[in-house]
């Protein structure tokens, strides 16, 4: 029993890491999808969360087969129910991913905005897309000085969205309804794949750490935009 | 020890419901504070959100002791793991109804917006606290006439969240980038608050009839604005 245990529990594991490398790869292309206005990339990202959604709901219901049929304790509960968790934030920064590709693919053949504004969001989209790679990296070998990383850079993606609305609403650069709406909605979605990597990074270190209070190995607890 | 275990799943029930009822008292208060620019309810509702998160701690702890030392199976651990589920839904919509205070408290003493867009994003809030408050209603009652209302009412903030785009970018409503700013986050807001609750009904429902395919009782089985 311990041991179809041992190999189930390695199987989730395996299953969250190929869930993180698609997640990252749609982050990936999206932001690649909005920089270079690329039709192409933005459908696959599209087409891809089906994936995504459906390698999911298989850990979900592994994870909810172990908890019924092996019921774990201690470590191994945690672990499996960290699992759980982690699937769920993962399956929703694909859907996030989707969103910004929506936006590209609702702009092409134009970019989603101009000047500063466009520049912005790809700095944005480029930033969200090295988190979630670096959450991907922590899910593989619990380096933990990723989960700092990862905490500043979601830091860098909140100030980024306060330029945004700096640009729009202050500096009132130039934008015409649509890119104002869209450049919101992107903004909102790059942000909130910051904070999904940073609580997912946390929830890797509580797991690696035991540490209930894995937060305080970051500098700033805040993990969402008020 | 079976005489306990109901004991502390009628607690975590009796925890969820208290809950549901704290949110669907912010998100009501959000909405008001939206609608006659209420900075005091505004208030209430920012200051109000620490004791949501408090309680939903709670209960997250209760549930994991549960799957730790109780070892449910079948009907009671579904219960368990649906329970945890539901009470990070309702933090998360707490937290919804938050930002849609911090929108009200920053427009003060003006409205959000004005004309047809202030009263599209009133009707979006007014829509949204109906729904929460059936959530409520369904946790309380297992009546899953619910559902299908619920599932309906969020359709109907679906496309109202579709107008408020429309009057932005199609009709071109005056507003400065700031209103527009507002009602672009706004109307995300409250429609996710929808999807919340859409999602938390289904949940309810899988629990109540156990069919893991509660989605047929309902019309449309979008959860998710694309």
């Amino acid at each position: 029993m311990r041991t179809i245990f041992r190999q189930d529990l390695e199987e989730i594991g395996d299953g969250l890491l190929h869930l993180g490398t698609l997640v990252a790869t749609a982050v990936d292309k999206a932001a690649r999808s909005l920089k270079e206005a690329d039709l192409q990339l933005a459908e696959e990202v599209i087409v891809g969360d089906n994936e995504i959604d459906e390698l999911e709901e298989r850990i979900e219901s592994s994870c909810l087969t172990m908890l019924a049929l092996q019921q774990p304790v201690a470590t191994d509960l945690r672990v499996v129910v960290a699992a759980l968790r982690m699937s769920a934030t993962l399956e929703r920064m694909g859907d996030l991913a989707r969103h910004v590709a929506f936006a590209a693919r609702g702009a092409y053949p134009n970019h989603v905005a101009n000047g500063e504004l466009q520049e912005t969001l790809v700095k944005m989209a480029d930033l969200a897309s090295t988190l979630v790679h670096k959450l991907v990296s922590l899910l593989e070998d619990h380096n933990l000085e990723l989960v700092t990383e990862i905490a500043n850079e979601d830091n860098q993606l909140d100030a980024l969205l306060r330029d945004t609305f700096d640009l729009l609403i202050r500096q009132q650069v130039p934008a015409n309804r649509q890119q104002v709406v869209d450049a919101v909605l992107l903004s909102r979605f790059l942000e909130r794949l910051g904070d999904h990597s940073l609580s997912g990074a946390k929830r890797v270190a509580y797991l690696v750490t035991g540490d209930l209070d894995a937060s305080a190995l970051i500098d700033d607890p805040h993990i969402e935009m008020d």
